[in-house]
């Protein structure tokens, strides 16, 4: 799998962005050691999701491309395959909840991608996708659990380690494990001693379940914050890998994720959506001990709006201590 | 002039972050060329101003250092020479107005300087100052119109030239011309066919009246947005240095400006206070022609919580179309 990632990092070569490292003093003074940000939040598209999509799509034959792609979602991974499909000329169709809001529907189309709507109280998307896979022969280009998908996702931990070799503790945030086992795999490979921990929120930890339990476990869509992490269960593909190569798995509240958020956006200077947020959450939160030299990856800055304010009014006083 | 920058540069080694600079696809493509940001938002403070303020004091005499160091402001000046006399020090005074927000407040005393605070409708801060100054022996830091303060921000253009050499325009926020006159003589220096501009809101155009009319025009204290550069006039320092590096002065709208900053928030991911986007508003209301490879330096990121609330909430539609 490493050399999938080297490979998928060749792919993204003039396509993806080399993500920036950020540092804070004033978080290092606070908590005591030093922590290294990868900003995925700077990626095009404002999230990691680019790289995946982009290295799954890139490797497809000549017929698959001609005949087009589809991909159900109406988050990060709907606007990183429709951007793909415009940069490589390939048609591309997502389905996406009828409810999505107008702002991911217009950037989604922004990108020239034909949009299914589907209605999810009558409707199945998974149904859907495949009448038309069926009818128009599209590849459909899955979010996480795709060997191609994890490996693009893995060059991020490749880029931050080529950067910062000697980190003692990577932070990652997990949804369906796509980002946490790809970058699992290059930093074990790139420095076997560094600790790669997996944070999901405590209301979605089917990720911290299975890992305690040895198997898959599904939880009910949950309503954390951290829209990013609201799948259920983590991948067939991703879940041996996380067994494999992840040291823990551990949860932070939602409150810490807020918080989080907000040391983010007003002492760092950056935009990051919660599930982005969960690193400086845990570490916040004191859920990670902060020791060594700490990684942490911010995975995107995708956050409505409405969202922001909603953070930015939300226990106005409590940030100020740090 | 250019040695003092140089030597400014070398003091602020190892102390001043080496600022990211940025750049976005999705304005490139917007707006037809390649704009590329030095991001003073992420300098130590929020701000540049931390660079002349670290050059100022850094150069003060043994004795100066030892009775310290008074400032008047309520702004990231106030912050920036809290802050170094922390790290050199050096006690600190700085003289705020009593309806500072408490978050400036807690900020300022949080770098460990002594605050003294007036009334504005009373008292005259000068005034105050001065007194101070003559009982205590301490050294006035001033915000800008200071050879030490104009070299050390002189230090930003510097950086961002020595990474992007061939730059053909420079967009810099003006205020008192601090930030402008001394990344002026440093870009000549490295690429005297780079044209620089001044930016500054419509609100508050005394420095465009100045340099239209040839003397320096005082304006009433401004209502503009961009509070960094309610600066009532330019200095009698930077004045002749802007008539002599400068190119142009241009204005930008109100509206300009909050859109500006949330262009940079919602789809660069970065937090930039209003006085720091002006260049971006410039370019997006065509005010400076998109021709060429631009640079813009973004001055700071301080923004207040409920003026972000209040950019957030304002023209919801309008970056969209983006």
């Amino acid at each position: 799998m490493f050399q999938q990632i080297i490979k998928a990092s060749e792919r993204l070569s003039g396509f993806s962005h080399k993500t920036p490292i950020l540092t804070s003093s004033t978080l290092n003074n606070f908590i005591g050691t030093e922590v290294f940000f990868k900003c995925e939040n700077f990626q095009r598209i404002g999230a990691f999701k680019f790289r995946g999509a982009f290295n799954c799509i890139s490797q497809l034959s000549k017929k698959e491309k001609t005949q087009g792609v589809i991909a159900f979602s109406s988050g990060n991974h709907a606007q990183a395959v429709a951007l793909v499909g415009k940069l490589l000329g390939i048609k591309t169709t997502i389905v996406m909840p009828n409810n999505s809001p107008k702002v991911k529907l217009d950037a989604t189309k922004g990108y020239g991608a034909n949009i299914v709507l589907y209605d999810t109280e009558t409707e199945n998307r998974e149904v859907i996708t495949q009448k038309l896979q069926d009818k128009f022969g599209y590849s459909l280009i899955a979010p996480f659990d795709d060997k191609y998908v994890i490996a693009g996702q893995g060059t991020v931990a490749y880029e931050f380690l080529n950067k910062v070799p000697d980190l003692d503790t990577l932070l990652v945030p997990c949804g369906g494990g796509g980002l946490l086992s790809g970058s699992a795999i290059a930093t074990k490979h790139l420095n076997p001693n560094c600790q790669v921990i997996g944070i999901e929120p405590e209301l979605a930890d089917d990720a911290k379940q299975s890992f305690k339990s040895g198997k898959i476990v599904t939880i009910p869509v949950s309503k954390t914050i951290a829209d990013g992490t609201r799948t259920t269960s983590l991948g067939r593909l991703t879940f041996p890998l996380i067994q494999q190569y992840v040291d823990n798995i551990t949860t932070t509240s939602e409150k810490a994720i807020i918080d989080a958020v907000k040391f983010h956006l007003l002492r760092m200077k950056i935009v990051v959506e919660p599930s982005g947020a969960l690193g400086l959450a845990a570490l916040l939160s004191k859920a990670v001990k902060a020791q060594g030299k700490i990684g942490v990856i911010i995975s995107g800055g995708n956050i409505d709006p409405s969202t922001l304010i909603e953070v930015l009014k939300n226990n106005q006083q409590k940030t100020n201590k740090y």
